[in-house]
Formats: structure tokens, sequence, C-alpha cells
């Protein structure tokens, strides 16, 4: 009982690595198509994000059988919670990943980001990727600090949006109403996306007993 | 111990209630805030994000408590599990009025929505009352059925999105860029809102039996 018990939680977070590995491709390749103007990996992305949804089904189906089966207690109680939540924000930055993937595509054959916005976004796209992967880490480790080191990138994130911003207001009339709307909406998402790293963080931190649950939550 | 059950998850039960209270208020003074150029409303709205915050941090921690001492099964599984969702769904939700309402002051002592787009915006707003409401209804009632309606409902705000953001493109030198920046996310929050209430709607069929969890998650 014990022993499958173990396999058990053990496939549970094997299924959410699944789930992050998902949504790591999903959030490079928008990135990229968002950058590089590239209809493939944009197509890629949109079509991936019926897999992200099967990732995230995996992991809920694991955890609830583990919930009405095993009666877990303390830690594994803990941590079958923490993976029914994490899902959830994993699957949310998927979609994320996938409207950036969307606002590339509807602008090709040309580029969603005019060249004087390039560096701007690029970062945010960077930073997504690292709170990302910082993000993973802290679940694969356990590590109950991440939060705090999330929190930091997270800043830096809305900082970005707050330039991305302040360059779209400042030469408005070169610039068409819906790519103006598109560049606001591109500063949201990735912004929501760094929000939905931290709270992923903030999951391993309660996951590891250092914090109770969603206590504050991150931003929306 | 079945008594004490039975009461335990009653005040699980009260305790969402409460919070979809809160988050009702929140929704329907940020609109009123955005609506009227109402500063006092606006404010009201940022500070009562707190306690929506500790609204659901109250739900969560009758939830994990029942988990873990009552070790529930079946419906009673469910129930508590749908309740850990549905307050990130809330939380949520309380958020997006916020930022409603931070749009709302920035703009003062003048309004954030131009008089020719007051029509659309007014009614993305009401919607997503209706859209809360709905959900409330369905969460009071167990009405696993709501989430059909709700998605009509969510592809009418859908609709009206796509008609602010063409109504900005037409006439687009006309406003200025912070302008058109804040109603894109206008559209957005609305958007967003109506989604997070299609979520609760589902969370309610799953707790009903009739739907597995989250198999088709609302938008994002």
């Amino acid at each position: 009982m014990r022993e499958r018990f173990h396999d058990e939680l053990q496939m549970l977070l094997d299924r959410l690595n699944n789930l992050v590995s998902l949504v790591g491709r999903a959030t490079r390749h928008g990135n990229a198509a968002l950058l590089d103007a590239d209809g493939d990996l944009a197509a890629a992305v949109i079509r991936g994000d019926e897999t992200i949804a099967r990732g995230q089904s995996d992991v809920d189906a694991v955890a609830l059988d583990i919930l009405a089966r095993q009666q877990p207690v303390a830690t594994d109680l803990r941590t079958v919670v923490a993976c029914l939540r994490m899902s959830v924000e994993l699957r949310r930055m998927g979609k994320l990943a996938m409207h950036i993937a969307e606002i590339a595509r509807a602008h090709l054959p040309g580029p969603a980001v005019p060249e004087d916005l390039l560096p701007v976004v690029r970062a945010m796209a960077d930073r997504a990727q690292q709170v990302l992967a910082g993000a993973a880490r802290a679940i694969a480790t356990r590590d109950d600090t991440a939060a705090a080191v999330l929190e930091r990138a997270d800043d830096d994130i809305d900082r970005l949006q707050e330039q991305l911003y302040h360059a779209v207001f400042a030469e408005p009339r070169s610039r068409a109403a819906e790519d103006i709307v598109d560049l606001a909406l591109i500063g949201r998402y990735y912004e929501r996306f760094a929000d939905h790293a931290v709270a992923l963080a903030r999951e391993v931190a309660y996951l590891a007993g250092t914090r109770p649950l969603d206590a504050a939550p991150a931003g929306t």
C-alpha cells in the first residue's frame, strides 16, 4: 500500500514535470514566433495548446485519484493540493504563449513588433523564459526560497512593461491603433506570465510547509 | 463525527459564498467607478482587494482542514477540490475588478472611457456582472447546466471586445496612445473576467459529477 502510494506520488510529479516541459516549449516557440515573425512556430504553438490541455488533465486525474483513494496527510496532502493548483497556473501560461503566437500570426508576413520596440519586447520574452525556468527548478528541487527571487524578476518585467508602454506613448502618431492595441496586449501577456510563475513558486513554498496556501497570491 | 463533517462542509460553502459576495461588490463598484468616473468607488475597490485576499484564504483554510482531517470521498471530495479551485478564480476576478478601478482612478477627474465608447464598455461591464451572478447562482443551486449558458454570455463579451477594438481602430488619430492602451486593457480585463466566470460554472459541473475536472478550461 505504502509503496503503491509512493509510486502514485512519483507519477503525479512526473506528469507535472511533463506539463512544465510542454509549457516551456510553447513559451520558447511563442517568443521566437513573435520576435522573428516565424509563422511555422506560431502555428506549432497554437496547435500545441491542446496537448497542454491534456497535460493538465493528466496531472489532475492522478491528483484526484490519490486524494480519493489514498487519503494523504501532511506533506503528501500538500503536494497533491499544490499540484492541482499548479496545473491551473501552467495551463494558463500555455494559453498566454498561445496568445503571443496568435498576435505574431496576425501580423504575418510582417513583424508584430516594430524594430524600435524589439529590444524591450525581447527583454520581456527572455525574462518570461527565465521565470518559468526558475519556477521549474523550484518545483524540481522543492526550493521554498525561489518565490522571493522570482518576485524580483517579476518586478523587472513590470518595469519593462511600463517601459514598453512609455515607448508606445512617445510616438503615438507613427503607429496604427491596431499595433498599439497588440503591443499593449503583448505587455500584459508577459506581465501575467511572470505572475503565474511567481504563483508556481509560492505553491512550492506551500508544499514545503513554509508558507500558508496562496496567502498572498501573485498579481492578475 | 459525521455531523461535525457536515458542519465543516457547510462552513466551507458559507465562506465560498462570502467570497462570491465580496467579488460581486468589487465588480459592481469597479464598473461604476469606470463608467461614472467615481473616485470614491475606485478607492473602495482598490482598498477592498485585501479583504478579498483574506476571503480566499478563509475558503482555502477550511478546505484544507477538511481534506487533512475528514478524508472525504466521492461528492464531498469533489466539493472540497472544486472550492479550492473556485477560490483562485474568484480571487482573480477580484483583481480584475481592481484593475478596472485603477484605470478609472488614473484618468480622474476625467473619464477613462470617451463618450463614443461608453455604450460598448457599459455593455461589457453589464455582462460581467451578469456572468458573475450566473456563476453565483450555479454555485448556490449546484446547477451543472449553467456552464453552457455562461459560455454563450462569454461569447457575447468576446464579440463586444472585438467591437470595442474596432471602434478604437476606426478613429485612431483622435485618441491618445495612453487612452488606446487603457481601452485595450479594459477590453482584455472584461474578457478575462467572463472566462473566470465560465471556469467557476465548470467547477460546479465537476462538483456535481457530470464533468471531469477542468477538462476544457476556459480561455486565458
